[in-house]
């Protein structure tokens, strides 16, 4: 039941940070999400890479996937190497040691009653 | 025309279940479906295993799929052998013994405007 | 550059048409489209065919996709050979003789303020 | 962690630019945008072409996108070889002489609130 599912490399093209909020709840902030879901029984090492429009890219920003464990990622909180800018395009690659499935959500909070999106990630 | 459409592993990363609601149309309450599709002319016999951040997995919720037939199963209702916390992050595998399609779904009423995304769920 | 891209058959299992609107604006009226895309130089002849979760399946509906055209159907109108009924949980096949793309989309305005949702379908 | 992910081509068959915005906000008029990234080490010489469902398709579009960029294109700012109407169902094929990842996003604020859609394009 456990075996592993998934992909070792995911690419998200449409990252976006909106740069405000009408609300001041941790949770109904404007962000994104990349979730993560590692079935198998090996932990995931996992690479995130920050793609920009005229810039080289960031990263990689490391995270460790455990076996049989899922992680949402919020964008917006990774610093290391450096913080994601807001109001600024940016895409996504994701590169594990193992496989793995990726999935990319926001939540828009702009304005006040908040738009959500999702998709599951682009694999090959 | 019938004849079976689908794969037999799904995998939905971002599961998450608001804990609150604007509402109180049952219909409109914050809330996640695994909608599921089984074209084919055997009933599907279908496992659901729940992954988490910090603790092993919940499961099998089993459910069975008539031949021919949809049914679109709302995560918050699922009680055997425990319901899944609102609230909390968590992600979803979906084992059939036959072919079927699945597709994620979230209505969000946290706030007075509801939200929803969606996404066919990734499988291999 | 116009070589046919695309598949022959896509299933969405998350059917479903809200029975109320907020507004009378028919673009604003709560509805699914079923959008479909023929880059090829033949015709396609479609056929949808409607599941539901306790009585046979609905269809076929038949469709033609003239060559290098898009057609959005809006699910809420069709009505040969039936009509599908609102507030009722569905799912879709899609078949068709060339191949073709097909995406589904859900405009929900039972509250005020609209919410959309979209994904590619699922096809093999 | 820089070789290429992607495919050359890919389709979005829902494609409709809102004629209307509740704001001026340029960031928030109603507006569709088609996300591309390009991991790899060569130029990406894109060629955008849209379909109608009553005329022949408009295009191609060119857009170059430079290795190791993304690119999010609102659509509704095209118009060199004519705009795109808006208040019109179209759809989108992408062509790129290197593999890329395109997503397919749309914003609407007809109403006061806005709604979000996103999905991975289709490619083979």
């Amino acid at each position: 039941m456990a075996a592993a599912i998934g992909r070792k490399r995911w690419a998200i093209p449409d990252g976006y940070i909106p740069a405000t909020s009408a609300t001041d709840d941790p949770d109904m902030k404007s962000h994104e999400t990349v979730s993560m879901l590692n079935t198998g029984d090996r932990d995931a090492n996992v690479e995130i890479t920050i793609y920009f429009t005229d810039r080289d890219p960031a990263g990689p920003y490391k995270v460790v996937l455990p076996a049989r464990r899922t992680r949402h990622v919020r964008l917006d909180k990774l610093d290391d190497p450096e913080p994601i800018p807001v109001a600024t395009e940016y895409a996504i690659l994701i590169e594990s040691d193992v496989p793995i499935v990726v999935q990319h959500s926001r939540l828009d909070s702009r304005q006040a009653e908040n738009a959500l999106f999702t998709t599951i990630a682009f694999s090959e």
